[in-house]
């Protein structure tokens, strides 16, 4: 019996990691969801109509993520396929003068962005390294980022070293990893996305700004990070943005 | 009776070029390729197999340019996916320290590779322009680019100049046409390519430094010139950088 | 009687941050040097040769930084030019597989590297936007960065996202701080740096691999610092790279 | 007797390469400036004030700058100091959508600034190798550039593209010459520059839209290209941006 691939989303929202477990579940994988609070409807409806795996976690502790990957290698086995999908910004940053942010508020954004972004992908490698698939493509580690990764906005300073610091961090895994038959990429989102109601409508929370297809659709996003687990190692993509027909860059 | 789609292909070798027009025939395009030798058997495979239109132009003629569009659009219809396939470097160029190096070929060199791109996306946007698909997206132009296009490499001032020029042309054409309901996108390869001969095996001018999956399967970067015609106009993507797994970057 | 321009100094390394506080001081400013450790011969050397003011300062920590901007600000004034030299990296996460490098030493070099430029630069703005100069450039925020800022190296992962992260931190602080008359930018230096002996010879951690153009001189460091306090707000440079000729890039 | 340096500056207004022309003059160093007509009034003071040489240049024509090399090197010594500081945009170009500028004038673009460039950066390597100054920095050459170097503005594809190919020019002539004691460098000049008139004041083409300190001075433009040219080989800048401290980036 061939087994079937696993797949493990860090983050738990409505969004990119709702349509991600969708997509890898029809695809044939099993898939797991880590999310801080496992209660959101959404992630209950994932549980029930695709039998996905929820996992309480604080992806930003390593007690957590140690004990995430082991409850997933335990119940589906070894992830082949790991999505970190963690924005990790308080409110209370967000377009905050860089004189009046305070510090607690700068230093959670770096432990639940960047650092957390590390402990997964530590794990995650890890894991992938211990298991010989015989192809030569071990697993693919993907970070979901933000326009925040390619450009330091103004009043957004906290962000900006978040993201720009998982830009760094997935480069370097990327050089190490690659050669060792992992592939490691960032997909830098530079949209709003919002997210996909029960009833299929879309919502966002700049309600009204937007048409449909002025924001990323998250279920066209799960199909790029499908695209770059399916690629081939011959031909592997580091990093992949994501923007809307009209949006100005 | 649904329209089939319309592909132009400029360049005509036996790497990303066929593997193109074999993959667009197949996923139900009509299919053209412009080069300036139409007579290669690799051309004449493609005309046979696949119904590909093979087009004499000489890319970096403006004239030879306007009557490759008149042609295509004549004979199969206006081109909604264009692809930009030539690497324009005349041997002369190749590894020549900047003081050696004849200003002939430099030109040469910007004529083929960056002139040439002008022209091309020219005529396919003034194309696109003037039909209205009714999708919000009028069609895609790709441009293959080199990892000249994202580094300056020393003694290859030419071709750095003239990938450089052609990312620069690609970046600006994207903003301005995005907007319109043109995807443009360009795709650096950072790899030795070579291409696949008839009997299924891989040839390369570097032949016996690589395995088949350390250089860039022109059969791969075939999918993802798909995939990028393909993608919603929500999430549209203008750079992706193919290497393969062992690349040095 | 005119004021002397105050200058702080964030790091009380041998190399940079010693060369900026003896030219800064040359050039008629009154310096601090903050340090964890205020006890080194090389700090000693400056506050008696240069009247440097020694601060004690954990720069990771948000009191301990307020306090040093409070000291500075009553016994000189409020800083004009600020430093921020830190390199921040525990010797745990040298050179380590981002499988074996420890959880705590990650987010030390992040708390180190990254956050404490965060709080350098949030106490340097607000010191600075409380005074007006009245020419309309109110002060200088410089960031020393490493070229890990540019590039994620393998085996660095830890050090790649804190300079990343400082990179970011510095752009977005530029792009808010700029209009209003602070002169904000990077300087990451892509080279070996060393120190000068007391005996005017230079020392370095790779001895014998370099002769001394090779490396970084911080004399000269310090030159580009002070040049781009003095640029006039019509000209500003955000980020000035160095390295020397013979480097690999 | 010490000889004195010899400086070329190529393109001929009254911007930055008068202010360059002055300041190298006031240096010590004995100058020429190249242009088409040598006959503006900007040239004439030039000449009469300052000793500088004029020559006669089509800086796009091979031979004509072959010529221009050796009438400086002839009359005042090998250039030891190169600024190439050429636009080369003709009107036409100017903000014209993609599917209305006139292949002509975009080839016009490529020739004559980034052409322009190799042909000035290949005569000014061929002199600088071929003398020996004995301090291992046998000259410096330096592009202009443009915010279009470092992104690709809409209805600009043809200037875009002749920026990016200077710019990657310029990198790989960085990467070939420093290791031989040349230092290359380019200076994107993301501003308006505007000149200054006979009677101090400043005068630009968008009049009234800007104080004098939100544009570019090309006095302190000058004094960052001797910054550069007096930079020490063991801490080399490859590029410098300059943006006035209004400027949206």
């Amino acid at each position: 019996m061939t087994q079937r691939e696993v797949a493990l989303i860090v983050g738990g929202g409505p969004g990119i990691s709702a349509s991600c477990a969708r997509l890898f579940a029809q695809e044939g994988m099993r898939v797991a969801v880590a999310a801080r609070n496992v209660d959101k409807p959404v992630l209950k409806t994932l549980a029930q109509a695709h039998d996905v795996l929820l996992v309480r976690c604080d992806a930003a502790e390593p007690d957590s993520v140690a004990a995430l990957f082991d409850t997933v290698t335990n119940q589906l086995g070894t992830p082949r396929l790991v999505v970190h999908n963690i924005d990790g910004r308080p409110p209370e940053v967000f377009r905050k003068a860089i004189t009046e942010v305070e510090p607690d508020a700068v230093l959670a954004t770096l432990r639940n962005a960047t650092f957390s972004a590390f402990l997964v992908g530590q794990q995650a490698a890890r894991g992938m390294l211990a298991v010989d698939a015989g192809d030569g493509h071990r697993g693919t580690i993907l970070f979901t980022n933000a326009s925040a990764a390619l450009k330091g906005f103004p009043r957004s300073g906290a962000f900006a070293a978040a993201s720009h610091g998982k830009a760094g961090l997935a480069q370097s895994m990327a050089r190490e990893l690659m050669p060792q038959g992992i592939h490691v990429a960032q997909i830098p989102i530079d949209a709003a996305i919002g997210w996909v109601r029960e009833d299929g409508t879309r919502a966002h929370w700049l309600a009204g700004e937007s048409r449909d297809d002025n924001m990323a659709h998250p279920d066209r996003i799960a199909q790029v990070y499908l695209q770059l687990h399916r690629q081939h190692r011959s031909t592997w993509t580091f990093e992949v943005v994501l923007r809307p027909w009209t949006e100005n860059w």
